[in-house]
């Protein structure tokens, strides 16, 4: 463990995935075994899944001292927000420099997630790193990120303007901070996450489809798809 | 004096200390003599009192040109919005960066000032230099506050769009720029102050206790008394 | 050619030099002839003109692939807002950050203009780099104009949240980036052109007066003509 749990979601991937290998291969008895990651990618136009990382930065979850519940909530928009195929990366670390910024490049160069999305670790106290790490490990910042987040919560409780959350670009993913209550962190994703399809594709990522009574992701005629 | 003059001010605070003395000394004759600060604090609850740093930033001000009109209208806000215990050191320097930054520093390190509250020097004109002096001074900036401040001032003047105020945090302290004019003093500290004392919990400092009908601090449920 | 083109524009400018060369010299016959900017400059007020820099940014227009579109935008707004007497010097370079940071010190530094208003490049492709070329030509930032334009913005598309357009003084030269549609442009000018002006009396530029039914330029009392 050492403050690092990694999941495998998305389970609409792996039945689609099922299903296409059944119609090749006939019936599957062990889909874990018979379906490894590199043998799937083979079956999905490249390019066109969506890898989301998911990181929640917090010494109590990374200490099991209690449970990470924004990492899950994070998924949980996802599932109900993205129409088009993607599967989450999770990851749980400790309030440290260091640790967050590893887990961020491994997101973005290892993994190859498009979408790295974090939480915790953003308000003034001493231990909150998480936009630092992000800053350092970024090839270039988004500001309007920070500040649409800042507003949307601002309606919420005034407390909102202590938040450093950011967002920035590495090589070809976006990177974005959350806080750490699973309550503002839908009440952002709502709002924020319209912007972010078309980011991925001006970076050149995958396109996202999202459903539209969730999340209505804007993008300009010319780079609309169907 | 150099462009600098310095008040103890509060005056709810000495008479409680003065109540207090005479309660257990009998009657005083000369406060201020047998009233020394470091006397003052064995009577107090330690960390509970909260020391307000007031910097005025300004040529015309500190070369007695004109009268300071900004720090006391950040001091009379204080004086209604600050229910519990409290004090202010204030202070007036010209808009020379190396001054106002080690006003600062002092005022954090060696005055105690769980806030540094500044006023003037924001704007784009060649001597406004009090945001790079608080950037330099500070460990981390919080960006909401300068994005909120300009949000409010909007609401009044356009050219609110020029200020450049911003905050941080220098160990335990916070630092904030407010612009020069008293009234818009006024209109940034009844919206901005609501996340202070949030902020200073957050950072290690005194529990700041306001009067909701001027200022209705938020803090979340678990860091709230009473 | 390479990418830069440059026009001088403002026929009110020409008319009105024209008129008072007429009054002096008598008829004239070929205004290009006896009239160079030199000779202009003579009859104007000094300091009183202001000069508009207008940089397109982008590596279709500079190549010829396409007719830039947003610079003439910038300069149709000009026409329309501004009533004091002014000049715009245009230029179209690609998406390269030397060219465009040689352009903006070229504008500030010889041709003299008071306002650089960039066009392009803002959003977070890889080739989007003039926020990067901006702010390494400019002595400080004013971070309240880039927040303006993305909420004017964020009226309209969510994915304004993208742009990171920023402005800058650089001397006394006020620079600030737009998006590259005309249409956002406008948008934005109408809302944030109104804080022009007081920044350009701010940093020692000429008096700059607006048609108040296109923008309702704001001084305080104690900076207003007429």
């Amino acid at each position: 463990m050492l403050g690092k749990t990694r999941h495998l979601i998305n389970l609409r991937r792996w039945q689609f995935a099922s299903a296409v290998f059944e119609r090749v291969h006939g019936q599957v008895q062990n889909t874990d075994a018979v379906f490894p990651l590199d043998l799937f990618q083979r079956f999905m136009p490249i390019g066109e899944m969506c890898r989301f990382g998911v990181v929640t930065a917090s010494d109590r979850a990374s200490s099991g001292e209690y449970e990470d519940l924004s990492g899950p909530a994070i998924v949980a928009f996802l599932e109900e927000a993205v129409s088009s195929d993607w599967e989450a990366v999770t990851s749980v670390v400790a309030d440290d420099r260091e640790a967050i910024e590893l887990e961020m490049i491994r997101l973005c160069d290892e993994e190859g997630c498009s979408v790295v999305i974090t939480t915790g670790g953003t308000g003034p106290a001493p231990r909150d790193i998480t936009p630092e790490a992000t800053e350092s490990v970024c090839d270039r910042m988004l500001p309007g990120f920070g500040e649409q987040m800042r507003t949307v919560s601002m309606k919420y409780v005034p407390t909102a303007m202590l938040s450093r959350q950011t967002a920035g670009i590495r090589g070809s993913s976006l990177i974005m901070n959350l806080p750490g209550s699973p309550r503002s962190i839908r009440e952002i994703l709502d709002v924020v996450f319209a912007a972010v399809p078309y980011c991925v594709d001006l970076i050149g990522g995958p396109y996202i489809a999202t459903v539209p009574s969730v999340v209505d992701a804007f993008r300009p005629p010319h780079a609309r798809r169907e």
